[in-house]
């Protein structure tokens, strides 16, 4: 994001194109019948770990995929296809952010009809992926404890426009001078109502109520699917 | 930074003049004797509370001051001004960086003659604020043993633009599964030879060596500075 008008009216153009795409992919994933989630986050708040454990967890019972954003290096990918689920990466090379058209192209031939879940890792980076609507039916914030509490009111607009907060690495809140009752005080502050979960990849403490509440929403989308499948003409 | 061409376009024009207006600044800099130090990291990798415990050392024996750029709030000038040094906040709003613009503005009426040291905090992006130069003399990129220690690889624009490396919060590195070795490792690769400076800004372990390379740098940039101008027509 720039500061000069001409740029800012030329961005104005990218992100209505952008939203155009995401609308398109959101039409193709609902009709394939694929819940999809986005992680948004700053560098290192814990994206591939917390994902990983996903993907490990939901493959035994789901069918899952994942595409991960990176500017360079297809460490990410490497990591996540540990857990066994296809997984593609998306190099951005100067691009602070996934935008729908890389997401369109990364997909290239799978077969949506063939996933339940399908997962998007954005670039880290808690300011630009804000504005960038993807096509996904939810997107989760990421914040880790030793980030500090005060984030979400220094980056208020990747909080207002995510579905849920994840606070990751809750293992080391202990550890460092987390204060955890600001941290919530804050996120509720800048989106009043959100839901927040409290997570540990590493002990995998909460991780089981987050997929609780993916497979709740699913089905939730699903059943809207389908009703309004009904509906049609 | 957007991916259209037509944006690619408009942004170059922007970044010449963000260099052109960062060059005069510098001059400035440099005129009046000031050494000009920027900060960069991931949002949370501690570059408020570094900048809080150089403050309130070197606001012993030098004259020091700061600006700081976060998109909403003043609560990390509040924390800066703990150390008695004159602070002021650069609120960005949407804006993902600093600009030399906004230094410029920010400056306002201060006499950049009567400091030793102005310091530069750019809002919390491993991105973004890595293309544009705001005339700063030194550009110290800091990572958390939090993050992990594949971030130079996953952002080497960053690391390569700067001057020196931080790794922060080494204090918690024992506790968790930072990779030392790697962290320095993939440093070296992607800019050899770049200084890495260790530092708890918690226990203070580090902090006066850091110290010291500003205090090098300075006297070295002065008397570059005295050379120039006893060369000058």
């Amino acid at each position: 994001m720039q500061s000069s008008p001409r740029i800012l009216e030329v961005r104005q153009k990218v992100l209505k194109q952008n939203d155009l795409l995401a609308r398109s992919l959101r039409e193709r994933f609902r009709a394939a019948g694929v819940f999809v989630v986005s992680l948004v986050s700053s560098p290192g708040a814990g994206k591939t770990t917390l994902l990983r454990e996903i993907l490990r967890r939901l493959h035994k019972t789901h069918r899952v995929a994942a595409l991960v954003g990176d500017l360079a290096t297809e460490n990410d990918a490497r990591k996540l296809a540990e857990s066994g689920a296809p997984v593609r990466q998306i190099v951005t090379g100067t691009v602070c952010h996934l935008e729908a058209q890389m997401v369109e192209t990364a997909l290239g031939d799978w077969n949506l009809a063939e996933l339940d879940y399908l997962f998007l890792e954005n670039v880290g980076n808690l300011v630009c992926p804000a504005s960038y609507d993807l096509g996904e039916d939810l997107r989760l914030v990421l914040l880790s404890t030793t980030e500090g509490e005060d984030k979400p009111l220094k980056y208020p607009t990747i909080f207002n426009t995510s579905d849920a907060a994840v606070v990751t690495k809750s293992d080391l809140a202990p550890l460092t001078e987390f204060d955890r009752a600001a941290c919530l005080a804050n996120i509720q502050s800048v989106r009043p109502g959100l839901k927040v979960f409290e997570v540990s990849s590493r002990t995998g403490a909460g991780v089981g109520e987050l997929l609780e509440m993916l497979a709740a929403r699913r089905a939730l989308a699903r059943s809207q699917g389908l009703a309004e499948a009904s509906h049609a003409p």
